[in-house]
């Protein structure tokens, strides 16, 4: 894949999960690579080799400090907008969180973009705007959803922003809705919630819901193949793509895998009911066939995805202690 | 239609356009009514009437004032929030004022109620959340849209916001799509354009695009009738009604019925092109088949409602001073 028309990439979240491992694939394959990040979520651990490197460069700001977000991004080819709240969970705990974190900063990347002619976006966006989908394994064009999370709401707002600017500026927009994506970095959400649990007491884990929530999956690498892929390829206006494993475990399998991986045997008990928490959806299964399209293929199964995951875990222990 | 359910009514906006002519029927049904408005675009002169009911009060102020809201709101049991930048054409003009005065404001409306533990809301949105749609007529479970417009985008989000809020608060949301609304007291879009334009000089008028889009209208009646049976007989956590005439008309053909009501014979030129503006969709015309299944008919054709417009604006030639 000939990446170079993204040129000079500035990525907000650029020390987090996924956007340290985009500045490590980016730097790799020869990109200027600028890392805009608050350390809010991210760690300096996880762009230690990137800062090795003589292409890269970290600024420590706030997406929603328009000011120095527009100033950082001088000079910027492509933007990858990662930087959010992502914590899908305890959204009604602090509803403006997500507004703020997600919605505005999504505008405020797209102002400092046009104060600066970059023309050219991709967002990490959720399969959580399908709702509790209609149709499933569920496509790009599904009916019209409702939404059931402020995050997903967060980030719908964020995809429409994107779209209206490309419309109404002239931009061009990729817009990436992630199942779960697991691999090394990998420090929020239930499996990590999972493995942490386990580790620190491997004799029970106790899951939200009955267990059988049908959950898909994804490898961060085979993320950023796909997210590559996409924005060197699909030349649209606007261009929506699920990312995910074409398939699902349910919650008590991908639990199962990490015993197995981590050698515990403990007592699961469960919750009840068919959904973990407030806007939990029992079934999340993105059809991947449009992005498969396009040529791409996934090289980690679940499995071994939540079974990387735990093993990258195991060999950072520290994130345990700082990702409560 | 027995809508002493919605009790004490709050409606942001109720000085504007559909606001007051909401109030007005809200008062003759026994309600008591809240309006809440910065008279930005709202009138005096919408409430002269409203103002000389006892169960009518005016609380000016603004949306994006959060305490000024949520104190105001105290004693309410359904909410209307009608207040709006509604100006879709000249969004990228200043793309912050859809987010402020949309996004953000329906956020705090949705904040303001659950501090008064207010559990109903039937919100203004619109067809162009529908992009340029897929399926023409659009059902409300249409594919997936792409945003076109920075209005549609951001009411996009209020609807994403109120459905988040209703499964996570436990608010009961009604959601409306309106097409445009013609009437007493309309003052804003295109077909008042035209009105002010022809009263200006009678002998040409100039249209943006070719005049061949296809547009649907209501009148403002109809609309409030199709509101006020879907909050009393949908009773779903989140309730999506597109809000139409059942057809269209061309741009061209509800100037000419303009034309006709003020008695005059201009010249018509055109901008040309299949759009008059960025983001101006060719072809809308949202299927009313769900209201309809209610029971909502119109009363009111679209010629009706253009010539009722048209009266309505020679009977109040003001408005033409006052809303540039």
């Amino acid at each position: 894949m000939d990446s170079s028309s993204l040129g000079h990439c500035f990525i907000t979240g650029g020390a987090g999960y996924i956007g340290s491992n985009l500045a490590d694939r980016l730097l790799a394959l020869g990109h200027r690579v600028t890392a805009y990040d608050n350390l809010s979520t991210g760690f300096m651990e996880f762009i230690a080799e990137a800062e090795k490197h003589q292409n890269f460069k970290l600024i420590r700001g706030d997406v929603l400090d328009l000011p120095a977000l527009t100033h950082a991004m001088a000079g910027a080819d492509t933007v990858f907008h990662l930087a959010a709240n992502a914590d899908v969970r305890f959204g009604t705990d602090h509803p403006r969180r997500d507004l703020e974190q997600n919605t505005i900063a999504t505008f405020n990347v797209l102002e400092a973009m046009r104060a600066n002619g970059v023309k050219r976006i991709g967002f990490s966006s959720t399969g959580s705007v399908y709702g509790e989908a209609a149709v499933i394994p569920t496509p790009e064009d599904a009916p019209f959803p409702i939404q059931t999370s402020l995050y997903g709401a967060s980030k719908l707002a964020g995809e429409g922003l994107i779209a209206a600017y490309a419309e109404g500026f002239g931009l061009s927009g990729h817009i990436f809705r992630f199942v779960s994506v697991l691999g090394e970095r990998y420090t929020h959400g239930h499996v990590f919630d999972f493995i942490k649990k386990l580790m620190a007491d491997p004799t029970r884990l106790h899951i939200l819901g009955d267990g059988r929530q049908r959950k898909s999956y994804m490898h961060v690498g085979d993320c950023i193949d796909a997210m590559l892929l996409a924005m060197t390829r699909a030349h649209e206006k606007v261009n929506v793509f699920n990312l995910g494993f074409d398939g699902y475990v349910e919650v008590i399998d991908s639990a199962k895998i990490i015993c197995s991986e981590l050698g515990v045997t403990p007592e699961f008990t469960f919750e009840g009911g068919e959904r973990g928490w407030i806007g939990d959806n029992p079934f999340i299964w993105l059809s991947p066939k449009k992005i498969m399209a396009l040529g791409w293929q996934p090289k980690c199964s679940i499995e071994e995805g939540v079974r990387r995951t735990v093993r990258w875990i195991k060999a950072n222990p520290w994130v345990l202690e700082r990702r409560s």
